[in-house]
């Protein structure tokens, strides 16, 4: 998989990238995935890659529960528990108590879910925060909601959140993601919460870069709502359900705006009144999607038997090392992700003025990451399934990619449909 | 899978049978579905049956889609325009044009954007008017809509719906199933559409026992709105995603309560600034299902060459001559379902007050029916998988459940948790 490596800052990186393998061997878990040959898959952050469990999850679904149970699935194989079963399964990853987190809809319809019942938590207050370099589809619904409720909402960084927040007493409810998307920053999940609760408003945390590969910690950060993406860290495959988390205090008065049978106490009672389920499961809203449960349920085996410390040592050296050696190897293109641990998600961003051609090329020798506007080279570091080698690899392409100026070839320059 | 039939009436009415199935072998796509040995499935229209189409295009999206293509599956494989492309294929099936329908969420949260979208294309008028007896779900989603929203929920039936409607001027919107979920009476769409329309209210439509069984016609009945599920009669797999319709004079002012990057016109620009896309795409919200629509899209080819107006012609057959048949052979249950073929779906409802323990001692027998509460026995007939042969064996293991009064039998009466 490694270019060839004649020099000696190569081969002194390639003696690291061994030894960092042997030193974390016991979270490697690439034999569980299955993945192309000749490809170093820097994109777990937007599709993680696919696992055999689920695989098989999958077709077993499919196969012999749908084709052969048929209706009566929904008991003999389980259905009907599965939003809760998986939820508990993902609590434990993100630092929640069982019956805390449920999945099912997609990550836009569970944020709307939980900003707009957070918001309603805390009447005669009008103002809602939210970060305006969050993933768009943050600050759609969240502007969204604030326009059904009546609200005001204030774009800021969470840095400048903390200041908001000091001494007012007019802000519902600060909605933030835990990692940035583009950037890669791991922001403090923690002192934003008690900057929130402090002002007397309430906190909900998008997790999608950071659930599965940062000890999240909900419970120990005092988050009051959270909500995340199966199919990116957690492989849950394409446009897998999300989960949405409701701290047990708020279980019985969360009201979810979206009133349907599968949030109500007795769903099978047909009655036309709405008596919310307790706890969790009042977060949820129609027929869960089997097939995608299915498949994300076989995906987080992955995760059997290791810690999220051990996890999150794992993806800090993978990217700590990858930006040394980019740094030995010569590569001068600005980080955009921070150096330190303690704000450092699992991928890391360059910047380039070429970034999409940059990608392009990348990928045209096996190495897939992604481009984000405007000029970023996002890389990220999935730690089930990458080593200390394969980031090296990544490395040594990059190196080639800039020497070579093979951003400038026109194929790499001829934007996708959908990039 | 004919029980034994000595007598002159079976032979009669076996023969029918087979004249029936000769008569409409044209429609018969029982070989494109993998039912069990031994099975009548009359639950199609609670999950309908696995076709060969279905279970191999969802092992391409998870094997070779996701598993090689990866990320750039959304490209290749065309991810990104697939609740477009499989809507296109369900709006050939309710008699709406391309470009009107798309899929995606849950049937409830479906039906949460329709609803809430709709009733606020009416300012100024407080009511809207939905159904008791709708699926609970609808009444549900439909009533939280009106509180957030501060309006008045009326609960009518559709022939009250048309009375109530005459001359009035505060009607915003009548939300309806065009077949009930428990009696498989089928509405007069047109009619209440017209009904609402003359009182300036617009039309939204439930079509989730209908799509798929009967000449919807949404274009011909003038609907507004409409919302359908994926799992039922079109038979795309547990938790399919469901569909959105949005009639073409609505499009450009339908406003998604549940703003999102996959409704936005330039997702991939990340904005914070939400523009709303074209067309039927701005009822999207979140990043789609993508196994479960592969699953659906699948599921659909079952339909190729085939017109609805001879899959209509199919299903009236079957519930015709199941009920002809059940009389035949001394069953003496009140058929809940109108014997008018206009006035009927694609099921045959019976009422029975051990409705749960007929039921189940019918799936004994290997004939798949449901309980719905309070005394209802329900059988659906999916056109496509099943033919008069089968309605014949499922009228004669009735016949048999009662004659034995094996709904006395206590293994029959304990209640399984999901019914």
């Amino acid at each position: 998989m490694l270019p060839d490596m004649s020099s000696d800052v190569l081969t002194s990186l390639a003696e690291q990238a061994r030894a960092l393998d042997t030193q974390h061997v016991a979270t490697d878990r690439r034999h569980a995935f299955e993945l192309p040959d000749g490809v170093v898959y820097l994109d777990g952050n937007s599709l993680g890659a696919l696992s055999r469990a689920a695989r098989e999850a999958t077709a077993d679904a499919v196969s012999r529960q749908w084709g052969e149970q048929l209706i009566r699935a929904w008991n003999d194989s389980a259905w009907w528990s599965a939003p809760e079963r998986v939820g508990d399964r993902i609590a434990g990853l993100v630092g929640a108590p069982a019956g805390t987190v449920v999945v099912g809809d997609s990550t836009t319809v569970s944020l709307y879910k939980a900003v707009h019942a957070a918001a309603r938590m805390r009447p005669g207050r009008r103002v809602v925060l939210t970060d305006p370099d969050s993933f768009p589809t943050d600050v759609h619904v969240t502007r969204g909601v604030c326009d059904q409720l009546g609200l005001t909402l204030e774009l800021l960084s969470p840095a400048d959140a903390v200041a908001r927040l000091r001494g007012s007493d007019d802000v519902a409810l600060a909605s933030y993601s835990q990692v940035d998307y583009r950037t890669g920053e791991l922001w403090d999940l923690a002192a934003l919460t008690v900057a929130a609760h402090d002002a007397g408003a309430l906190s909900c945390w998008d997790l999608c870069h950071s659930a599965g590969v940062v000890d999240v910690g909900l419970t120990d950060g005092g988050a009051d709502f959270a909500v995340g993406c199966g199919y990116k860290y957690l492989s849950g495959g394409p446009g897998a359900p999300a989960f949405i988390f409701v701290a047990p205090q708020h279980l019985d008065a969360f009201v979810n705006p979206i009133l349907g049978w599968n949030g109500h106490a007795t769903p099978f009672a047909m009655s036309p009144d709405h008596t919310p389920a307790d706890g969790i499961t009042r977060a949820r809203v129609g027929t869960p999607p089997v097939l995608g449960i299915a498949a994300l349920e076989g995906a987080l085996t992955a995760y059997d038997g290791l810690s999220m410390a051990d996890v999150r040592r794992r993806s800090l050296s993978l990217t700590a090392f990858f930006v040394d050696a980019i740094a030995a190897l010569g590569v001068d293109l600005p980080v955009a992700t921070p150096r330190e641990d303690d704000r450092r998600g699992s991928q890391v961003s360059l910047r380039h003025p070429d970034a999409y051609a940059v990608v392009q090329a990348l990928i045209a020798r096996g190495v897939i990451g992604d481009f984000r506007e405007p000029n970023i080279v996002r890389l990220g570091f999935a730690p089930l399934y990458l080593s200390h080698e394969d980031a090296l690899a990544a490395a040594v392409h990059l190196r080639d990619v800039l020497a070579g100026r093979e951003f400038e070839r026109p194929e790499h320059r001829s934007r996708a449909a959908v990039t």
